[in-house]
Formats: C-alpha cells, sequence, structure tokens
C-alpha cells in the first residue's frame, strides 16, 4: 500500500465504510464534519477530524476548497469520495489531482463521460451494448414531443447531467408531454445547473439490475456478478439482492459481459457499476448508466464474493493489481440488503430525524449491518435519512430472506420523533411477489397502495 | 421442520444464537431464566419467557424439573440445551424424551459414553484413533504414580467425569505427583461428584485442534474442517480460528476422517466437536475428547462453510437429513473468534461484573458479533463472564487478523467497574508467535508475562 493518510470526503455509514477498510489497511483516516456532524463525529469516522463548514453540503461535503485544504493540511495523499456530494464529479477529481491528491476513483474525463447521460448513452452505444430507444442526445421541446410520439408512451424525460433518480419524469400520454418536459428543464437546472435533456422509452414493469466491475491499471477488469435492485420507490433503492432472482447465469453472464465491454471501451479504473434495465419478459436488457463510484448496495456484492470492495478500490488507487482474476470470482449462496431509513412510511416517507435514545443492531450468523449510528447519536435533517444497512447473507434466497426478517426484528431504533422503514421493509420482503422473486420495478408502489388503510368497506 | 416450539435451556449469548436459528425456521420460542437474569431477558432471548429460578446455576439453569415443567407447560416439543449447564448430562437428554421432549443433541448413552473420560478414551482407541498414552481407565494414587513415572513427566491428572478444562492438574516432576493426585479427586469429587481420575502424558507446548461434525438419523455423516483452538488460558479458550495455521491440507484430511470414523464407531447424532492434541512438531495427533453439543467456537466454521451448525441441530433432531454433502463442503479463506470477557486482565483475569453504560458492538464487512448484551444491561456475577464474540472472516489469514483488530479496536464497552479482555485480546493476536500462526498452548503464559511490569531494570 502506498498510501499513509487518507482524507474521507464524506459522512455517515460510507464514512464509517471507508475507515474501516484503511484501517485495516494500516492506512490513517483524515475525517471531515460539518457542523450538523459535530455531536456524531466518533473515532470509528477517522483518526483526524477536520470541520469544513456549516450544515449546508454545499458549504462543507461540497467545498472542494475546504475539502483540499484539509487534505493537503493533514498530509493525506488520497481522498476517497463516498458516494453522493463530490464522488461523481469530475472537476473535483480534477482539482485532487492538481494537488498531487490521488483520487479514489476514476479518471475524470471518464467519470465528465459517465455524467453526461448522452454522451455516455452514445459511447455505449459504440461500444456495442443495447440502449433504450430515444433521442441520445439532448433535445428540444418540439423534437423531444416528436420522438416521444415516436417511441409511443410511457417515455421518461430525464436530465442529460445529475443522478441519483433525480431530474426524471414519466408521461403516459401524449397531452401531459409539454408541461413535464418543461417541469424537468426546469428542476434539472435547479438541481444540476444544466437544463439538458433527453427522451426514451420507459420500461414501466421492468428489473433493474447492475453489474459490479472492478478495473486496475494494469489492463485487468472483473465483475463480480449482478444485483437486483427493482425495490425502488421514486427510484430510490430499498432492497437490493445479488445475485438477480429472475436472470438466468447465462443472461447474467451476457450482461456482465457487456458492462465489462463498455467499461473497457472508455478505459474505466476503480470500481464501479453499469446498470441495465431487463424487460418484464426477461428478454432484452438495456444499458441506462454507469455510477462512477462505491454504490449504497455494494455489500451485497461482498458477502456472495469474499471480495472487499473499498479495499480494492484503496488498492487500485495506489496502483494496485486486483486480488482476484475472473476465474477466482465464485459467488456463493444470496445477500439481501435493506435501507433502514429515518422516514414514516405512514406519512409518504416523509423524513422523521431526531435523537436516538435507543440503538441496538442486529447480529449473529451471516448478518452485517453497516452504520455510522449508535445510541444517543442524532440523526440529522440535513442530508440522506439513511440510519443503517442490514445485510444478510444465506445459502439460497429463502434462508437469507427469513434471515433478514429475523434481522430486522431484532432492529431496535427509537427515539422522540423518529420513525423508521423497517417494518415497512418486512412488508415488502414477505410479499408473495418478492418471495416468488417476480418482482419488478412497480412493486414498491403496489405495495404502499396495498397498506392504505381501505376507504371503501365491503358490503359483505 | 417438526416442531413448532423449543425451549432454549440456556443463557446469554448462546440463547439469543438458539432463538435467531429457531426464528429462522419459522419455530417459536420459550426462554427461561433465572432472577439473576430477570432484568436481561429481552424478546431476542425468546418469543415465551419463564422464570425457572434463583440466581444459583443448580437450582435454575441446571434444574432439570423446573425445565422440563416449563416445556410441558408452554408446549415446547423439544429442548436445545445450548453448551454448558445440561447440555452434556445425559440424565436431563434421558428425562426429555421420558416426557415426550425432543433432546437437541446426541442419543444419552453417546453422551454418557463421552463424559466418561476413560470410556471415550476406550471407544475410540477401540475405533482405530489414536489416543495420549496412559492410564486409560481410573486408577488408585499408586497404580497412577507408577504410571506417570513410566510415561515420564508432565502428565496430566484428570478427573474422568467433567470437562471444561477443570478437574484438571499438570504434573511436571514425579516428588509432586501425589499431592496433585490428591487436589485433583477432591476437585473431581466437589465439582462433579465423582472423584475418579486417569492420568495421561501432557504435551506441554501442543497445538489443539478440534473437528467440526454433523451426523443424522439417516446415516449421513460430514465434517466442516478444523479449529485451532491453541490459545488457551487454563485450558479456557480466548480466541479461535479455521481452518489451523499449523495443520498442513492433508493431515487436516486424516484428522477429519479419524474424527469421523469415531463418531461412527458410537452411532453419534447432531453436531459434536472431536478435540485433538497435535504435537509441537505437527507429526502426531491423539483424539482428547468429544463434545457432544454445540460449541461457543462454532462461528469460525460457519462463517468458512457457510453452514449454520444451530440450524441442522434443530433439522437433525426434527429427523431431517442433513442439508449438506461432504463434497459441497468447501471451507474459503479463514475465520478468527475472540472472546470477550468481563474480566481484569491485569488483575489475573478476575472477573468484572456490572451494569454496561455503553455497549457499541463493532460492525462492517466480515464482521460477525453474537451477543445478548445491549446498553443498559448488566453482566452479572453469577455465570461465566462472556460479553460478546466477535468473528471476523478475510480470504487469507492476515486479512482477517487485520480486520479483527479494526473490530476491536471499534468495541466499546464501559461500566463503573467493567473491565474486559478486549486490549489483552489485541495484544495477542499481534503477538509475532502468533501472526506467524507458529503459537502452541503455551502462548497465553508468554504473553501474560511479557505484559507484567519489569520489576529488575535494565542497566544500560
Amino acid at each position: 500500500m502506498r498510501f499513509r493518510s487518507v482524507l474521507v470526503a464524506n459522512r455517515g455509514e460510507i464514512a464509517v465504510r471507508i475507515v474501516r477498510a484503511c484501517r485495516e489497511l494500516g492506512i490513517r483516516t483524515v475525517a471531515v464534519y460539518s457542523s450538523a456532524d459535530r455531536d456524531a463525529v466518533r473515532d470509528r469516522l477517522g483518526d483526524e477530524q477536520v470541520h469544513i463548514g456549516p450544515a449546508a453540503a454545499r458549504r462543507s461535503y461540497l467545498n472542494a476548497a475546504a475539502i483540499i485544504e484539509a487534505a493537503l493540511q493533514r498530509g493525506a495523499e488520497a481522498v476517497h469520495p463516498g458516494y453522493g456530494f463530490l464522488s461523481e464529479d469530475p472537476d473535483f477529481a480534477a482539482v485532487c489531482a492538481a494537488n498531487g491528491l490521488t483520487f479514489v476513483g476514476p479518471p475524470p474525463d471518464v467519470i465528465g463521460q459517465f455524467g453526461d447521460k448522452a454522451a455516455a448513452r452514445a459511447a455505449m452505444a459504440d461500444a456495442g451494448l443495447p440502449v433504450l430507444p430515444g433521442t441520445g442526445a439532448a433535445v428540444e421541446e418540439a423534437e423531444a414531443r416528436a420522438t416521444a410520439d415516436d417511441l409511443g408512451y410511457p417515455v421518461i424525460i430525464k436530465a442529460v447531467v445529475g443522478g441519483g433518480g433525480r431530474g426524471m419524469e414519466i408521461v403516459t400520454a401524449p397531452e401531459a408531454f409539454v408541461a413535464a418536459y418543461r417541469r424537468t428543464r426546469d428542476s434539472a437546472r435547479l438541481l444540476f445547473g444544466d437544463d439538458r435533456v433527453c427522451v426514451e422509452r420507459f420500461l414501466a414493469a421492468a428489473h433493474h439490475v447492475e453489474v459490479q466491475i472492478l478495473c486496475d491499471d494494469h489492463g485487468n477488469a472483473v465483475h463480480l456478478g449482478l444485483r437486483d435492485c427493482s425495490v425502488q420507490r421514486r427510484r430510490q433503492k430499498l432492497v437490493e439482492e445479488s445475485p438477480s432472482p429472475v436472470v438466468s447465469a447465462e443472461l447474467a453472464e451476457r450482461i456482465a459481459a457487456a458492462a465489462l465491454r463498455g467499461a473497457r471501451a472508455v478505459g474505466y479504473r476503480g470500481a464501479g457499476t453499469f446498470e441495465f434495465l431487463l424487460d418484464a419478459d426477461r428478454r432484452d436488457f438495456y444499458f441506462i448508466e454507469a455510477n462512477c463510484r462505491i454504490q449504497v448496495e455494494h455489500p451485497v456484492t461482498e458477502m456472495v464474493t469474499g471480495v472487499d470492495l473499498v479495499r480494492e478500490q484503496l488498492l487500485i488507487a495506489a496502483g494496485h493489481p486486483l486480488s482476484i482474476r475472473q476465474e477466482e470470482v465464485r459467488p456463493q449462496g444470496v445477500a439481501v440488503e435493506c435501507r433502514i431509513n429515518a422516514e414514516d412510511p405512514d406519512r409518504n416517507f416523509t423524513p422523521s430525524p431526531g435523537p436516538l435514545a435507543e440503538f441496538v443492531p442486529p447480529g449473529g450468523p451471516f448478518v452485517r449491518v453497516d452504520t455510522h449510528a449508535y445510541p444517543g447519536m442524532t440523526i440529522t435533517p440535513h442530508y440522506d435519512p439513511l440510519i443503517a444497512k442490514v445485510i444478510c447473507w444465506g445459502p439460497d434466497r429463502e434462508v437469507a430472506l427469513n434471515r433478514m426478517d429475523r434481522a430486522l426484528a431484532e432492529l431496535r431504533v427509537a427515539g422522540p420523533g423518529v420513525r423508521t422503514t423497517t417494518d415497512f421493509l418486512r412488508e415488502l420482503i414477505a410479499h408473495p411477489l418478492f418471495r416468488k422473486g417476480v418482482h419488478t420495478t412497480s412493486l414498491v408502489d403496489r405495495v404502499v397502495a396495498e397498506r392504505q388503510p381501505q376507504l371503501t368497506g365491503s358490503t359483505t
């Protein structure tokens, strides 16, 4: 390992995750924190801790200058951006390099290319990956509307830049198109400072699958199988698993090969995820985007493969070759992750932050918990509402899901004002469609609808 | 699964462990507790909870009548005894059967045979297993002394019944023999109500290895590889791992085959452990005892094999065939367990129970924690001082040990009067002999000696 010290440019559970990987490699860590996280800073967030600004993310966790300054001042040699915040900002990656800091992630030009959905789609189509029919590049209103009419509804209007499921709108009928187009432009401008949008066919009931890849500087590239993330609410993933329950080994191999082909075509380096939609009959798959960072759901891949992805990220960034060859990747069993959010499922998933008077994670065989929470800690309203990730493994999906139900039942999170998604997740994973593994991206809406109190009674 | 409800005849972390396995199988659980554990009873200890007596174990956790009554009253169909307490009491197993309750463990006669060390040694020798030279059966003082002189010192004097590292004494010179013989008889009478003792050659620096086996009622028997438990203090294990770092694959196969031969010879059923000593040059191995129960260190085997041993115990007891065949057992990587005890290593490991004002377990990738502890819970002085087991996995031993060091550094256990073995364990696993994996059962004494403050200073 080349790095003696790494700055962790993030917060919450992923900051803890990165610190853990660093410690196991003998690397010192420099944590940064905003005023909102001041009371939550503990040594598991880093060996040294630097305050970088007030609560507002753009003045702290998105404040590149303050982060670079902290890294230089404390002698960090690399910066790990985690997910979200600056993790997919090509300018930040470039500024790190300009300051002699290794950015733990792909080269800036690769990040830039995947950050522009139109450019990414074009590059991947050139590399031979199937993409959804659509405009490809950014289009003006009239052309957009014409394309939509050609494609047939529903279509999705997407900001060309941005991600994380924001800056997108689905249009189900021609008459709704223009208003939706304008709203998406407006929100894209507001969210990402770039109002270009593109239009694509939308698969209303699809399977969301993604391929975890690792590429080093020595020409090695491996995939670590698929994750299925079809359990989404407003394009936010709630439950993820590996492998996908709907994809045959043969199809999984084809999808993974496509991801590796795309990665090689752009000179990818580091850990990355290639996301695909699979139509409901599981015949055709389409590249939708690549994420140039570690993902929230990476632990399910770790549990089935035994590969520590954050460790690999650090080793790759330090110039080491991959620690594993493709033929050594032999996934075992099934892993499932549930995201425990401080949200109230009975109030449309409104965030419900607050102090955690009680926090007891589940444990025991084949259960993993990734969290920054501890008893007495406060979930702040300033950032995402993720409290903890619970990941369970089993030799087969049924055992893994029974274990997850057991683990979620054990989890204790309580505090004044804090509601969590735990019970909702238990309902989700107990749903017959999910249990059978035939659910699509429409599952969550269905479960939400089913749990609404019946307003009209039956007459029998 | 045949059982709708199982009574868990134990306490602490192993009771939680059994409840977890039951829940994942859809089995209701009945927990029993003594007055000393009244405040520590939480739902993760069982769906129903029955008070069975005062703190003294013989009036609660060893009170067979009270436990049977609770099982019958609450409609439990089986009893899981965990480890310790009644787990290796053939009479208890027989009483369960007489009351129509399935005892989760081997048949009473098998337990009885292994509970008598002389009988076990004879049976295993008959089955072709190597045993240490010694008297075999119980011997009177004069014959014992003559045998010891023949064998050469050191020798070990052991109670014929009993276990758990108690009722044993090592004699290093002939003149100390008679006093030690008498002390061992006395303590055997006191501890186990049976003053018969036997004498064997003692291997001062040996490797303690053991084979995990599973046998069902359908003639199937598998082994799940070896555990190395050479890190012991007064024959209490502190750190365990799988596989053994000192045993070649070929030797491991021979030792495992011996264990299975022994198990088949006596008609073993359920989960069991065959313990062996391996001499310091790792040439010869000797059967020492078999444990007819789940063991504290079972999680290391689970982490390398993916097999849930407690689940298997329950399935076997319900008449199911083993869920795995020998050729499907493919251990991956290395797992290590550290036992976190409420003991003060600076005061000769005196128990230091008390309330846990703070309890934050470690987490993250490839870390498992088995515990009954939670913030605010009190470690009672009445039973063993085990607070938690931390188990870490890695693709190789170095990663697993670095991970363990990271996990132990994360663990937070604090409360008035409570000291733990955590820092001592970190020193142990950092010791060069342990790191190299060439340590023997003499390691702990050495580390204890090395950490004593230097009373005589160096003159340079």
